[in-house]
C-alpha cells in the first residue's frame, strides 16, 4: 500500500498536524512525517518531492501557517496529489494560509481543506488511496457509518432531553 | 481507466468548467458532465454521489457559486475523492463560494482548488487518478515540462527585449 | 399551535441554540430539539425535512458553523420558513458560517439571524407563527414593552449617575 | 389573504426590487410597493410599520444598501416578520448591507437573505405566509417541481452534449 | 457653553463610553448621558434627537455595537453634528459596527471615528464646540502639547536605554 | 462666517471631491480648494493646517485613497475638525482608505465618513458651522425637508404603479 | 553599479511590471527582466537566485499574483533585499497575493510594496542601492522635488479656479 | 557601518519592536531606538527623518499599529529605504496597520513587512545595509545555515519519532 507524507512546515504546527496522524491510524493508513520548510529549507523540500512516489508516497500532507508556500512548493515538484492544511497562526485567523494555498497557478494544484482541517486531509488522503483499494473504502465507509450513528445517538438524547 | 465525473450546480457556471475538460481532454482523462443543483434537485444529486463509484467514476469534481453546498452534498453521500471549485458569482469575488466549499466539517472533506480553478481541478483529478495509472502519471509529467518550457521560452524573449 | 423545529448540526452548538429555546420558552411557543448532519446524516436531515410539516411544525430554525450548510440542505426539502443561525466556530469569527447561510441560490430561501444570533432565531419563529395567532403576536407585543422599559430604567440610571 | 409590502430605502433599490414583485405575482400573492427611508424620511417607516399589522400586512420585506437601517428600523416598530435584503450599491459588494441587516440586536430580528436576493426575499415571504395557507403552500411546491424540472432538463442537455 | 450628549445602544457599552466622558472631563466640557436603543427604544431615540437642539446640545456622541444604527437613528432627526463610535461586540471585531456606522447615504453624515475610539470621540465633539470657543480651543491645544511632550520623554527614555 | 478648506491628496480626487462642493455651493458655505499630499508635500500639507483656524477656516476636508494619510496628517497640526473622506482607488473597493482615516491614535480624531461620500462630508462641515450658526442650521433642516419630500413623492409614485 | 533584477511569475504581469522599469530607466539604474514562475519553473527560480549577487544584482523585484510565491521562492535562495509586487489578478482584489507575499516566516523577509505597486517598487529598489551611491540618492532627491512640485502646481491651479 | 533607525509610534509597540533588536543584535548591526509618532510629534518624527542620512542612518525601520502612518510620514521626508512594521494593535488583526503601511502612493514607497513581523524588519534591514558589505552578508548566509540546520534536526527528530 501507498504512504501518506505528512509534512509541515514548522514544528509549531504539530498540535494541528497530529489530528491527521490520528485518523491515519484510525484507518490503518501508513505515513511518515517530515518537517520541511519552503523558505528555510527549499533544497530538502524540493528533493523530497522529487522523490515522493519513487520512494512509495501516494499523496502527500502538507500543513503551514501564514503566507503557507509549502503546499505549492511541493507540488511544483511532484505529479502526486498534495493537499494543503492553512495553518491558523499569527492574526488573520488563517486567511493569509488559507488564501496562499488554494489560490494556486493553473498546472500546480494543491487540494485545499479547511483552515486548521487536519482530520479533513487525512480523510482526503485516505479517499484518494482508496480509490486503488477497496478494503481501504470500505474502512471510510464504516468509519462514516459510525461517525453518522453517533450524530443520530445524539439527536435522540437532546430530542429526549427537550421533550417535556 | 476511471472516469471524472464533473458536476455544476447551475449551468451559468459552464464557462468555467469548460476549461476543465478541455484540460481532461488534453491528457486524454474520460469524463461525464452533470448539472444537479445542492438545493433545487437534491435526491438527484444525492443519488448520483451514492453510485458514482459503482458507475465507474473516479474522482467527482463540482463546482458552484455563492453558498456553494453542492460540492459537500456529494461529498456527504459518497467516499470518492470530491474537488470543490469556489465560482465567482455575485458581489464578493467568490470569497462566499470558497468558505463554503473548504470549511468542511471533520470526516466530509472537499479537496478545493482556487476561485474559478477549473483547470487546476481537472489536473488534480488526474493526478488523483494517475496514483494508480503510470501512463497518466507520464502525461502529466509532460504536460508540466511543456508548461515550464512555455515559460522559459518567454523568459528568454522578455530578457532580450529589454537587454538593451 | 404549530411547533418549531431546533435543528442543530453538531451537539457541540448547544450552548448557542440554548439561548433560543429560553425565548421560545418565555413566549410559551412549543418546540422540538434535533441534531442532524447535512454531511454526516444527509437521510436523516432530508426526512425530517420532508415530513416537518404534516409532523406539525411550522418554522425550522438550524443552527450550524463553519461551511454551514444544514439551514440549505433543510429548506432545499420543505416549503416551510427556515431560519438559520450562522454559528461562530473556528477562526473566521462565523464569517464562513454567515456566508454558507445567507447566500442562497433562488427559490430556495433560508433567513438568516446575525453570528450566533439564536435569540432573534426564536423571536423570528415567534413572528412568523404570531402572523396567524394574535394571541402571540401579543405575548410578542408585551415582550418588546418590557425590553423597552428595561433600556429606558438603565437610561435614568445613568443619566443620573452623570448628572451631577 | 395578506399583503406582502415591499419597501425600498431608494428607488435607485427598484432594479433589485422588480425581481421579488415577479415572484409575488407568478405565486399570486398580493403586495403593496413603498418607498421609505430609515433616515431621510423616519416618521413616515416608522407609520407604516405601527400600522402594517392592521392594514391587512403578514409580512414586510425590506431593501437597502450600504449602512442599510431600513430592514431594522421597520423592525423596531413592528412584530411582523421583516424580510432584509442587502442591496449591493458602493464599492464593497454589499458586505457593508449584509452586516448591517444581519447583525441585529437580541429581541429585534431581520431575516436576511443573500445580497441583492430579492427573489428569495420573495419566496421567504410567501412559506411565512404559507404556514397559515396549504393553498400557498401548494404553489410553493409546483414553484420547486418546476424548478427542479428545468435543471434536470439542462443536465440531460449538457449530460448529451459532453457524452461522445 | 454648550453640552454634548454622550448617547449608548446598551447600558454594556459603557466601559467604552467612559473614556470619552473622561477626555470631557479633563477638557471642561460639560455633558449628560443617556441610553437610547434604535430598535429598542425608537420612539424616546427619535423624541431626544428631536429636541436635541433646543434643550443645549451642541453635539450628539452614540456607541454601539454590531448592526449599529443608533448614530445613523439620531442624525436622521437632528442636524447637529452626529459622532458615532462603532463598538467592538460579537465575533467580528468591530466591522460591521464599523461600516453600519459610516456608510451613511447622502444627506444624513455621521462623523465616524475608530473602533471602540471614544477618546478621540469625545476630542472630536470638543474641536466641534471649539469652533466657536476659543478658550476650549487653547485646553486642546495645551492637551496636545502634553500629550506630545509625553511622547518625547519616552523618546528620550528608549533611546538611552538601547544606547549601550 | 468660517470657511470650509476642501483639501484633496491628488487632482485625480477631483470628480469625488466635486459633490462636496456642490453641497457646499447649495447651502451658500464659503470654501477654498486645495491640492495637498500627506507624502509628496508634507511641508506645505502642515503649513497649511497650522495656519488654517487663524486664515479663517473653520472646518477641514480632507479627500485621499489608498493609505490615506492626509487626513490625519492635517489633524496632527490642527485643533480644528478635521473631516476624512475615504476615496475608492485601487483595487480593494477603499477598504483600506477606509481603514487607514478611520482607525486613528487616541487624541487626533478623524471625523470619517463613508467611501467616496463627499456629500455627506460637505453635509457634516456644514452641521459643524451651524452649531454656532442658526441661519446654516435652518437651511440644513430646509434641506433635509426637501430631500425628505422627494422620497415620499417617489413612494407615491411607485406604490400607485402597483397598485394595480 | 549593481542592477536590479525584476522577474515576474507569469508575461501576463508585463503591464505592471513596465510601470517599474520606467523609473528605473528615469533613474538611469541598470536592470535585467526575467519571467520565472515559483511552480511551473522552481529549477531556473532558484538557480537565478542561487547566483543572483554574483551575477552583479544588488535587489530583485518580484511580481506575481494570487498564491504568489515567487518572491518567497527567491527570498528562500538569496541574502540580496527582494521586493515583492503583489499582482490583482483574479476576483479578490489582490488580497491574496498582498497576503501571500507579506506574510513571510521569520528569517526570510519579502520587501511587499502596495497592489499593482510596481513603481514604488522600482523607487525602493533605487533608495536601496542609493544607500552606498550618493549620486543615486541625489537623483531620488530630484525626482521627489519635481514630483512636490507638480502637486504643488495642481494645488495653484485647482485652488484659483474655485476661488471665486 | 550605517546604522538602523527603530522607531516605534508608541512605547506600548516595544515588545514587538524588541523582537528586531534582538535579530540586530544578533547580526552585529549597530542601531539606535527612538519613540515618535506622526501624529502627536510630527515635528520631531520629520526633523528626524530629514536628518537621518547625515546623522549616519542607513536605513529606518518603523513600527505602528491602527491608522499606521509612521512609516510613510518617515518615508515622505528622506530618500533612506523605510521598512515598516505593521503592528497588530485593536481588534481587526493588524489588517488596518497593514493596509496603512503597505499601500502607499507612487514615489513613496515603503518596504513592509508581515503583522508584528519585527524579526524580518530586522533580516530586511540587514540585507538592505549587506549589499554594500560582504561580512554582513556572511553573517546572514551563516544565520540562514544554521536556521536550516534547525529544521532538519527537527526533521529528524519528528521522522523518528513517528516512523514505527
Amino acid at each position: 500500500m501507498k504512504k501518506v507524507a505528512v509534512v509541515m512546515g514548522s514544528d509549531s504546527d504539530l498540535p494541528v498536524v497530529e489530528k491527521a496522524l490520528s485518523v491515519l491510524d484510525e484507518l490503518s493508513v501508513p505515513y511518515a512525517v517530515h518537517v520541511y520548510s519552503a523558505h528555510r529549507t527549499p533544497i530538502e523540500a524540493r528533493g523530497f518531492a522529487l522523490h515522493a512516489a519513487e520512494n512509495g508516497f501516494g499523496v502527500v500532507i502538507c500543513a503551514a501557517g501564514m503566507a503557507a508556500h509549502l503546499a505549492g512548493a511541493i507540488a511544483a515538484n511532484t505529479v502526486l496529489p498534495v493537499i494543503g492544511i492553512p495553518v491558523n497562526s499569527g492574526s488573520l485567523g488563517g486567511m493569509d494560509a488559507l488564501l496562499s494555498t488554494v489560490q494556486m497557478p493553473s498546472g500546480i494544484p494543491v487540494a485545499t481543506v479547511g483552515i486548521d482541517g487536519a482530520k479533513n486531509a487525512a480523510y482526503l488522503a485516505a479517499e484518494i488511496l482508496a480509490v486503488g483499494d477497496e478494503d481501504l473504502a470500505a474502512r471510510l465507509l464504516r468509519s462514516r457509518a459510525s461517525s453518522a450513528a453517533q450524530v443520530l445517538e445524539k439527536d435522540r438524547a437532546l430530542n429526549r432531553k427537550y421533550e417535556g
